[in-house]
């Protein structure tokens, strides 16, 4: 829009702000000249467009579990709805997820011969959590974890597999998509929201939340035909949401600047395991307009990943399969520094403190019998994993003083055999066997960014909760973007589960709203 | 202010108002009928009152170790300053302090022979802040810790009697004040404040910020005559800030319903050791006016609180010099269940995860030897110390299983005798000696709220940064208001230090700052 395309009221607006020096603010509001709206209307800008480029009952951002979720839902409650994603692809983070659902009690369990309940689940969701978790929040997911899986299967049409085991969960809840990928899910997401009559739109991204004079959320704005990561891309377009917008944009793993904000360690040394798109400018547009954030120094790093390889990539597959079997070594001193099956924030931490990538290694018994085949082979042909008939060459490979690490290797497996770590206490499995036998593998291994567990903080209805305790109205939010549900941690698997039945919570809320205008 | 009152713009406002929709916004942010003012412009309300109540160069709001080293920085600088505090005594927190002040390469450490630097206290500061801490803030603290200490003396008056030590630091760094209480530093820095003519004026509540069409913070609207805790008591005034706000208000140990938002677990059950006006009002109205909030979660208990005294009280004094000495059993098992000696954290961790007060005990040789006759005299005649002729005795009035108490002290008693803990590793001081002699010591422990390490991020030159990154125009901090400096942990003794050089950046740059009207 160019200035002489203005309204006349828009006009008019300036010939007063003339005389009255550039202040103004609705009459309503105005109390011996003070402006006293609520702080979240002045925060999200309460001057509208003078046109809307597009309207929907509920505009939904973010193309992941959690937003198509809202968008299908939204849909069939007789919303008409638009869901905008800034990439050129949608599913954000869900498309590369590992595809395990964790649900408590299933027919999947049964069949498994699993007990299970959303009691214990909600306990293993604490207890990883430290008890930071909003309680009400795990609990909705322990509780509708399950309902949300068979809204997967039997409406949505996704199929699982086999169940699945991750660390800090008390039994196998972990529902593995057949193809052992998020896709599974968020691809016949994607295809149900479009089958209803939901519009996907990609390449469109959030520039700001607007409000009205109430400080109730009425749409936002958007930059169209935007590129990732160029902000000068795409031009501005306004769309009104007459009934709610849902925020499900994710997390903020690759956002640099906003992560050493809450954790000033996690520097640019440190890639992460998510998509490109995942930084924080939508919740921080949305704390701009008055949203609160909650727990955002919480971020997950995985300790098992290679700097060696992009992404996740099969280095964790090799690493998580050997704890317990093999040793991790500091190449600088030739010596274990950690408990190999400590939980992934401490030997993150470890290694962080050290400062350079860590060796993970097992002999070729230990391999064979750990390793999935494939993952081995893909992990050596992409040069994250090396071979080595000897000890001495792994030496000389990283760099590691030869005569301590050989003594190392003598101590490690002396507490292999007596299964006792006197060093570092890690649990070694009865079957492992010392590290003896060549070809030996190694790889290096350096954190990578995961999982952001803080974000906007939202109560059971998934209305976003402001900086004076109270709904912004009109704005929802669900999956990573938000805070609270994992607390300290969040345990593999509960993601989709989080997604899923927040996804659904708030597009069923934000379709009763009463539209504002 | 009463409507009638309003002068003629305003109603010309008004005018304009009815006939725009009731929505509008300055002539130079108006793109296209949108308002695209920065989001901090319009978060604080960019309204201005007509009239002002009072104007000054630079307003502090809290008048602590922090705010009070900001107004006089700002004053000795050429600026009128106004300090202003909601409380109806000055020196919130400060006042009730221990008066212990970390500043390292001082003469005092010299005189006792103590060997450190500016690099050994950032290095434990870091340590133990588990590397959270913003770098360039926490070397700010550890390399001005010593010029601010002095100042403190030589400027200031107060007076340093002995070098304490707290846990976590390498060396004692710790000038104790010469009455035990931070009393010392913050009465006499109130005196030197109303000497060079600084205006106090106390039980006047913040509660909003104002700033102009650019952004800028212009002044603050407060509640005069506040009575605390009513919010409906005291009457509306505004204050204009020409130069700056300083923000110095302290942490929020005390306000249960944000506390809880962040570290869930925090209920009315947990009191604090902080004064009754440590709520976290003004740290919000700072976020809605677009400051970004960091590391809210870090909120350290004192896990040697008593709940049968009120505040700080005399058993943390008890528990301290017991541990490595003496058990801590929990009273529904009769059993220990951590490590004595452990950190904070994990011992207020492990004793919430209980859910009840646990006990902790010594015997007569533990506790003459360890304990200050005056505390343990204290201790017992309020009551929160008990004193017992026998181990039967004891558990009678904790509800302990008595058989299985009795043997736990068996137990108990062995690792001292080899200097060992099997169970949970407490170190056990060479000169521990068994529990065997009577009268036994023992008083109930459930931590207590201590200090809140989250709050507004801030840089080096005191100013606070928004969820844009950039600096909210005309607002500093200083003190525990303000995240970052501590990172997870904050040390004993280093909250002096952070306050005075952090206050003093403030003031001294808020001085700086060009009028803007």
């Amino acid at each position: 829009m160019k200035k002489d395309d203005q309204s006349e009221k828009t006009l008019s607006r300036r010939n007063f702000l003339k005389t009255t020096g550039g202040v103004a603010a609705t009459a309503a509001a105005m109390v011996g000249g003070l402006n006293l709206l609520p702080a979240k209307a002045e925060a999200a800008g309460y001057a509208l467009p003078k046109k809307w480029d597009d309207t929907y009952d509920v505009v939904v951002i973010g193309s992941g579990f959690a937003g198509l979720a809202a968008a299908i839902e939204a849909k069939n409650a007789g919303a008409s709805v638009l869901v905008i994603d800034k990439m050129v692809l949608h599913g954000g983070n869900s498309i590369i997820n590992g595809g395990d659902f964790c649900a408590p009690g299933t027919k999947l369990q049964q069949e498994n011969g699993v007990q299970d309940s959303a009691e214990l689940m909600l306990k293993d969701m604490l207890r990883a959590g430290a008890y930071l978790n909003h309680p009400d929040l795990a609990k909705m997911v322990a509780y509708n974890a399950k309902g949300a899986l068979e809204w997967t299967e039997s409406y949505i049409g996704a199929k699982y597999a086999k169940l699945n085991f991750h660390g800090g969960h008390s039994v196998k809840r972990a529902h593995g998509t057949i193809n052992s990928s998020g896709s599974e899910l968020v691809n016949k997401e994607l295809a149900k929201a479009k089958e209803i009559g939901v519009k996907i739109q990609l390449r469109t991204k959030l520039v700001k939340f607007l409000s009205n004079k109430d400080g109730r959320i009425v749409g936002i704005e958007v930059r169209k035909d935007y590129k990732f990561p160029d902000d000068n891309s795409g031009k501005p377009a306004f769309i009104k949401a007459k009934k709610a917008v849902v925020l499900s944009s994710g997390g903020f793993s690759r956002d640099i600047k906003l992560r050493q904000i809450h954790d000033p360690r996690l520097t640019d040394r440190f890639e992460s395991t998510n998509q490109p798109g995942a930084t924080g400018e939508a919740l921080l547009a949305a704390c701009i307009a008055g949203a609160m954030d909650v727990q955002m120094d919480w971020i997950q790093l995985g300790p098992w990943t290679s700097p060696d390889e992009k992404g996740f990539g099969y280095v964790p597959l090799f690493c998580e399969r050997l704890v317990g079997y093999g040793p991790m070594i500091n190449p600088k001193t030739g010596k274990r520094f950690f408990k190999e099956t400590g939980n992934r924030k401490e030997r993150a931490d470890a290694i962080i403190l050290i400062g350079d990538p860590v060796i993970i290694m097992g002999d070729s018994y230990a391999v064979n019998k750990q390793i999935f085949p494939m993952a081995l082979q893909k992990g050596v042909e992409a040069g994250a994993i090396k071979k080595f008939d000897t000890l001495e060459a792994v030496a000389k490979e990283y760099n590691i003083p030869v005569d301590v690490f050989l003594k190392e290797i003598e101590r490690w497996n002396s507490y292999v055999e007596k299964k006792k770590d006197d060093d570092f206490d890690c649990m070694i499995f009865k079957d492992a066997q010392p590290t003896v036998v060549g070809p030996f593998y190694a790889a290096r291994l350096w954190p990578k960014v995961h999982h952001t567990m803080g974000g906007l903080n939202i109560n059971t209805d998934a209305q976003v909760i402001g900086f004076d305790f109270k709904p912004v109205k009109g704005l929802y939010a669900a999956g990573e973007v938000t805070g609270g549900v994992h607390g300290a941690v969040r345990l593999g698997g509960v993601a989709m589960a989080d997604c899923i039945v927040f996804g659904r919570v708030a597009g069923t809320n934000a379709a009763k709203e009463k539209p504002w205008g």
